[in-house]
């Protein structure tokens, strides 16, 4: 049981992490930080936070483990106060969807003063936001990848884990470099591939999106994504997205060339060997 | 009422094509042919159909309509028998999923004796195949393209159409050019595409596909589907799906652009445009 769990962010995640917590017994105190008092009162109501404070230095006293529940560049903000604010004695880790830039900022701030902080990112989410649809079980079964580097203390890495998994999740560990290729190319640049078909479809037949249905659909579900949070993300991880997006294209490159020769069994062997790779997607 | 109405291959579509004519008595007399006696007996016991044939030339007999239910390349090769079965007072369509070959084709028998055909594409499927699959409700406001040329006879145009409104689809007219390059940007070049963001997913980071979560999986559910149907898709509808492909590479590059060139403004008003095209897809 963790005596003092201090959660920055009372969002989706954070609220999550606060609900689960609770409800799994994981957390003698929860103490919640959040930049307005109202929103944070609903956690306190629901009994997900014991305390509540829009004072991050006050919320983060006593500390135990503190998780930083906020977009990328805000965690990236944050991550100065709380390493002059807290010992090394306190464990800190956080929700960011990228990793390169976060445990950089922390692996620089612990080179010049004991910061014990490991990267975390749980791969669950949805596109609402807010505390509202936060729920207790959004980490059962969700994979959380945790992103230790070379000058992490080990001990974050086994209470972080620990942790994600008393909150129900799978945990897996990268370092941050394959993180941040990974979600590039699970998640980033199938975003960014949804974009251009639904503006590629307008621009190259406009009475196309007309006739839209369920294949694409499906397939650009995403394409109608927060536009401010997915600037954040494709800025955030632009190298590793610039990086799949040029292996993108040279994959499109060598379709193209299949089509173009026309040649009925090779082109047949390569679909055959995608839908092989695709059933192995859970 | 169609006094005699042939459909010439009872899988997916044309059982179901049968089994909706039957629920909505839009035809006297259904008439199936098929390769294997043993699987029209299902839709004859099934009262699906009135009759069942593996001979074409007697399925033909005195057709007042007829469906050609196959895959494109088949309904390329019947149309020929077809032509020469037929008086011109019989209304022929298929289902194809792409039209420029088949209409096209059709178009030159035209021009050397009486033959009236429109091409049609209910835009109605499944991974599934076979009459097993077959529902009386699949056309229930699904999307049924028909393609007029300037050498369609306007009957043909007006019977067919209204055949697809009484089984209970909406019905669009494009010519033939259109509606394959329609169907490029909305299902040929995301399909090409799935199957490149899973391939592509695991070369450039072969840890990848292990990670996948919703959005990847609905992203590229398609890429699951047949090699065999789609290689003959790509085949078929290759002008427009290579002209389509070389119009998202161009969108691509914009978006690169946009994303080098990190401008937070320009590439969120980029995402919050195509967020606004998406969301005028129903």
């Amino acid at each position: 049981v963790i005596p003092r769990l201090v959660i920055v962010g009372v969002g989706l995640l954070g609220g999550s992490v606060a609900k689960a917590a609770r409800a799994r017994g994981l957390a003698r105190t929860i103490v919640g930080v959040g930049r307005d008092q109202t929103r944070l009162a609903d956690a306190l109501h629901d009994g997900a936070l014991d305390q509540a404070t829009t004072d991050l230095s006050v919320g983060l006293r006593g500390a135990d483990l503190v998780i930083l529940a906020a977009p990328v560049l805000t965690i990236e903000r944050l991550l100065g106060s709380v390493a002059s604010a807290v010992g090394p004695e306190t464990l800190v880790t956080d929700v960011g969807s990228t990793k390169g830039s976060i445990v950089r900022a922390a692996d620089t701030l612990s080179a010049s003063r004991p910061f014990t902080f490991v990267g975390s990112h749980p791969m669950a989410g949805s596109e609402r936001a807010g505390y509202a649809v936060a729920r207790a079980d959004l980490f059962d079964g969700a994979t959380v990848i945790v992103t230790p580097t070379d000058a992490t203390i080990p001990r974050a890495t086994k209470e972080v884990s620990a942790l994600w998994e008393g909150l129900g999740a799978r945990v897996s560990h990268l370092d941050p470099g394959s993180h941040d290729r990974v979600v590039a190319a699970i998640s980033h640049l199938p975003h960014l591939a949804a974009f251009a078909l639904v503006a590629g479809a307008h621009r190259f037949e406009p009475p196309a999106l007309r006739f839209a249905a369920r294949g694409f659909r499906d397939t650009t579900r995403v394409a109608a994504s927060d536009p401010v949070v997915w600037q954040e993300i494709f800025h955030g991880n632009r190298g590793a997205l610039l990086a799949s997006l040029r292996s993108f294209r040279d994959m499109l490159d060598e379709v193209e060339r299949l089509v173009v020769a026309d040649d009925v069994g090779a082109l047949q062997a390569w679909l055959a060997e995608v839908k092989a790779l695709r059933e192995t997607v859970r």
